[in-house]
């Protein structure tokens, strides 16, 4: 039965089914403890304090994409350590200092020398950094034995401020299955190894080995040398990682609500008050096997309806249609009828809500409402 | 020279010149006097009080694609006479309802018998209305001469609720030029007078013949029989209207300031803090016959660097490169270099940012502030 207080809702909504979210949490955790490594939630895929808050139970810290994200986590969340993950501009560095002054123990990341200078020079004194470290080919950081990770080592360590190495193996979203990813989780503990030990028979100190994204975390089967694991979409999973089997979509915890406002009988079009304002352009699962237009539609109690899917969006108006070359039939969804749309991508769907709607474990509870930030 | 307050902005920002906006809504002003119709700006894509009561002087009245943006533009830009051009949802009615009993002229839309059913029953009386017809199979409405128009056209005039009929040639963004998207305009015209016949013909009111988009806007020979054209994106302008040959680059109002933050030397890569969280996940050109991946690069005062695109987005990063078989040369952007982002979607990346930093037209004002809202 789909919660009582669903029908009162304003479309298009995101629900946050609770369940779900906690076992994909604790699936993670566990895991992680049996690799015996420490776990750093990324938070760019929640952006929510009240999700942050069951993420980090048992982890050591948190990973962030933006100075924003780290400023509401620790001043309204209390989340003291923090990694920003993305390379670090030189005109960002004082309002990082800014954070450190007030208490945050934030870490940043960077792969050349002059980044390293304006770390050096913040106001307060050194940032503590990790040298960012390119596993696969995907967008920033070092070769693992490129020379110039034990130049930026010594001037970082001059000032006590060399933490150590961080790589992310963002390619890995783009195979599917556990030995892929795996395979993948080897290259990512590999190339970060291989750095901190390049620092190491320098003579510097790299306590810090941080790897990770959802596919490697989950598809690691060994750690060896690694200190930490970063994952971020494993919180809700989505479209795409179900597309790669790196869960199904039944762990998929994020869905948007909509209600049916039209019909083209004749197309086998369905209109719905959710377009790409609510679903995001993304379209994660078009280079994938199974390609769900702009998601896979469910009923309101989040069963899938077989090959149905949101095959095209305007700003506001979702098309949903069978998927092309169906069997299946059609559900019958007058005017004012409601569903619930998986995403493909639960970073970018979460991004254009305000906040969630929770759908709680408990039976019997009402909703919640938890609220989302955006911006930089 | 690039605006001097720009250098301590922080990044990403979304940048409004000014200059330009007031240029396209001229154009298009101009236009429709000279077409004799009233003009009813579409507000989805500016999402901002601001930049509203630049675009209503001489307007007819607002367009809007949520109630939200209805309720905000009548409480806080007081607009009163607003079409909620997306098919109502019967339990949208109340909230429509609502904002009519404040005071706001709101008119909505719809194409079924339950629609108009529950649009009659709203507290308060019946809410004017507009038929939405289909001009090109694009989503929604009936065809020009499906009876079921007379016949919702009755149920409404019997409660005093029918104001007319309204179209919208979404398919005209998909062709090229403006012989062709004067042909859509054609279609459009053609759609909605048949439609307005066929009412009247019934012995039934047709006072409002509401059409359009901005390529027909911009491509229309005439609009007999026509009393009002709706255009959204026309206010900014973005590389989809670039690329059908609506608007050039030049007049493309809106872009996204963005700082390097690192190299890829090797494979010709510049990375950017401006991923897809800030240029949206809208891939528009894509289709187009030049792609330009996430957004074309300019200098920080605006000027296009040729071939130079975002090749690829990640959440918080952007990867700058020049365009496959280029022969253009990679210019020399050290990390902390600003560049600005030309946005494939104007209504997409926009929702993107929680404000405008605007670029005033007059030369030695300061940079403004212009708040921008999402949600529903």
């Amino acid at each position: 039965m789909p919660h009582p207080d669903l029908a009162a809702l304003d479309t298009p909504s995101l629900l946050l089914d609770e369940e779900r979210m906690l076992a994909n949490i604790e699936r993670l955790r566990a895991r992680m403890d049996r690799l015996g490594v420490g776990l750093r939630p990324h938070l760019k895929t929640c952006k929510s304090v009240d999700v942050a808050r069951r993420q980090l139970a048992g982890a050591v810290g948190a990973t962030v994409s933006t100075l924003r994200e780290a400023e509401v986590f620790f001043r309204e969340g209390g989340i003291r350590d923090i990694l920003y993950a993305v390379g670090i501009a030189p005109q960002k560095v004082a309002r990082a200092a800014a954070l450190r002054a007030e208490g945050c123990d934030l870490t940043v990341i960077l792969d050349s020398l002059p980044q390293a200078e304006a770390v050096l020079a913040a106001p307060g004194g050194a940032i503590p950094t990790l040298i960012e470290i390119d596993s696969d080919g995907h967008r920033g950081g070092l070769a693992p034995d490129d020379p110039r990770i034990v130049e930026i080592g010594r001037r970082l360590h001059a000032k006590g401020a060399l933490r150590g190495v961080v790589t992310h193996a963002g390619e890995s979203y783009g195979v599917v299955g556990p030995p892929a990813h795996a395979a993948f989780a080897e290259r990512e503990r590999l190339a970060a190894v291989t750095a901190a030990d390049q620092l190491r028979a320098a003579g510097l100190p790299c306590p810090i080995v941080s790897v990770g994204s959802t596919p490697t975390a989950h598809g690691a089967d060994t750690l060896d040398g690694v200190t930490e694991v970063r994952a971020g979409v494993y919180v809700f999973f989505d479209l795409v990682m179900a597309g790669i089997g790196a869960c199904t979509q039944d762990d998929v915890a994020l869905s948007v609500l909509a209600t049916v406002i039209g019909h083209q009988e004749e197309r086998g079009w369905i209109l719905v008050d959710a377009g790409w304002m609510a679903m995001s352009r993304d379209r994660g699962t078009a280079v994938q096997a199974v390609d769900h237009g702009y998601g896979l539609v469910c009923d309101e109690d989040g069963r899938v309806y077989p090959d149905l899917i949101v095959k095209a969006a305007n700003q506001e108006h979702g098309t949903i249609a069978l998927r092309p070359g169906s069997t299946a039939s059609l559900p019958r969804l007058p005017v004012g009828a409601r569903v619930r749309i998986l995403p493909n991508h639960a970073c970018a769907t979460g991004a254009q809500f305000p906040a969630y709607t929770v759908i709680p474990a408990k039976a019997g509870e009402p909703l919640r409402t938890w609220p989302r930030f955006g911006g930089w």
